[in-house]
């Protein structure tokens, strides 16, 4: 069956419905996919084992799907959406659905399979970002979609099925509900005061400080006043800027900078989280301009959420952003710099947390 | 630290930041509390161990916080919200707080440390929403109290952190964002069609056949059209009813029976899964007695949330509910009769998974 798109009758709430994933109720729980790396789809020599790269940074001297790349770029093999096809939508009595068309790429993110996201120089995160902001521009000009996602999953504990580290976009039909909740909030907030709420939020908590945990020229780190989860923290552009894929090579170099620091903030305090990254920026087609703020969302994986969550929508959270905030300021630079790259077994031993 | 209520100022969500669970940066992520059964605080002679019981179903022979229960709900020792202090509402700049005021209460719903609620008789499961019903007739009588959630984590994978089978009730001082959604998402049908959603949506399923998983008297059992997750489904009283704890012993009876068998056919079909089951029903004040009708939502824990769900608030869901609710029906009688107690060494292997 090809994916389908549904949506609750009563709160307007999208799934996917994607069954090519398809299982047996005992294939649940999913294990998972531990390779051999000389069998890993994402290392070098074994491109042939990914559908082809729509991008890549990688040597001059070299051929496309073949080794010498730094960052490469590809169609998921497992996609949630499926680039073909048009947007039907259709009712099925009361209830609403759509074909499951949209974009699922990988961004590989280092040919080395045993180096994380912040084992990477500055300059090579930042061609890491330089490819996904490709692949964003090039994706938006397809009319069909309304939303790109750019997220991370990094170890098993935080969903990642594959070790090799990768960050994955999805092109969406629709925008998303919790993205268009963050809309709605700066919206209203925009009508209210004539200001953008998030360069509100950077200039209140740049005077406070207690729940800053990193700054650089053109970013502020900061542990969100109404965190979600133990150590939750937020990248955002100190200046106004509503479109991540937009951002300069300057800002993208400083935004490596800070986001690397910020991972090893985690790995030293936290002792090597799994956790997820979310990047939140203007829907498709440019008219979020003036009230809306991109901004990255890290959840380092520590608890579990449970039925209370489930059901209302509230979280709990047992360590303040104020402490939160402390803890992972509190890491010295040495401590930043002595950061080692973590090896598979290491790897392992945080995804089985 | 006392409870906070805080609103994050976008999207108006708010969190419970109840730092009493309190951690250092390495206690995460928490070890389950593998206790010895003789020292369990939800077992019989063991109940000092445990805040005083608020209500209880026992041998009429014997005493308040002495062994002879059947069912036993406690304040919980652990509490996210506090029973004690006023509603302040605060402003912190442009954040906005409030005491966090609640009450967190325990029902145990067995003396037997090695039962899970699909263990016991339908009496027995009974009484135990007998219980709840009577905790939350009182609980409504707080004037502080906008909405009371009951909810059951069973297993680790979803966030239980003892093993002695039990709910909770959380009765907070503002309605749940994800309840409002649905109350405003009936009000809305309800405006335009003069019926209840929830009623619409049970009598086409009723129609159409494909999602049900089984039905008795009084209630239906469906995999939703728009499931968030695997094998995801809802119990919904067949004709139209608003608050759960209103219902009489016989719609209680037949809940009992038909919730003891869907638990047993995820135990069949899933493999004794962990699973959340949460209760959403009217809030406190009965002002939406004709449009909103109460349901139970179960969730087996089969797959990780991930970064994409995070972010979008959308799911990715790898099976079907028609495949779900087929897998489901299929259960015969006979093997739902069969299911035998899961042993606490059985628990433990299915917490791991």
């Amino acid at each position: 069956m090809n994916p389908e798109l549904r949506k609750d009758p009563v709160i307007d709430r999208w799934v996917i419905i994607s069954t090519d994933r398809g299982k047996r109720p005992h294939d649940y729980p999913q294990p998972p996919r531990r390779v051999d790396p000389s069998k890993c789809p994402f290392c070098p020599g074994n491109e042939a084992a990914t559908p082809p790269e729509v991008s890549a940074i990688r040597d001059p001297n070299t051929q496309k799907d073949m080794p010498g790349w730094e960052v490469r770029a590809i169609s998921n093999k497992y996609p949630a959406l499926r680039i073909e096809g048009d947007l039907n939508r259709e009712g099925v009595g009361i209830f609403d659905k759509m074909n499951g068309v949209g974009a699922h790429e990988v961004i590989i993110e280092t040919p080395q399979h045993d180096l994380s996201l912040s084992d990477l120089s500055i300059a090579r995160i930042s061609d890491v970002f330089g490819v996904s902001q490709g692949r964003m521009t090039d994706l938006e000009r397809d009319p069909r979609f309304k939303y790109l996602m750019l997220f991370k999953n990094e170890g098993e504990a935080a969903g990642a099925s594959l070790e090799h580290s990768h960050s994955q976009l999805i092109a969406t039909p629709v925008v998303p509900k919790r993205v268009q909740e963050e809309i709605e909030g700066c919206k209203r907030y925009y009508a209210y005061k004539e200001r953008c709420i998030f360069c509100d939020i950077v200039r209140q908590e740049m005077r406070d400080r207690e729940r800053v945990v990193d700054e650089n020229s053109d970013y502020l780190v900061l542990s969100p006043f109404a965190a979600r989860f133990p150590y939750e923290i937020w990248i955002l552009p100190k200046d106004h800027r509503a479109s991540f894929h937009k951002m300069t090579r300057e800002e993208r170099n400083a935004l490596a900078d800070i986001l690397r620091r910020a991972l090893r903030r985690f790995r030293v305090t936290l002792n090597d989280p799994a956790y997820n990254m979310m990047l939140h920026t203007e829907p498709v087609g440019n008219s979020h301009e003036h009230h809306f703020h991109w901004h990255l969302e890290l959840i380092p994986k520590l608890t579990r959420v449970a039925g209370f969550e489930w059901g209302t929508g509230f979280y709990i959270n047992s360590t303040s952003p104020e402490q939160a905030a402390e803890h992972l300021r509190e890491v010295r630079s040495e401590q930043l710099e002595a950061v080692t790259p973590m090896s598979t077994v290491q790897q392992r031993m945080r995804e089985s947390a």
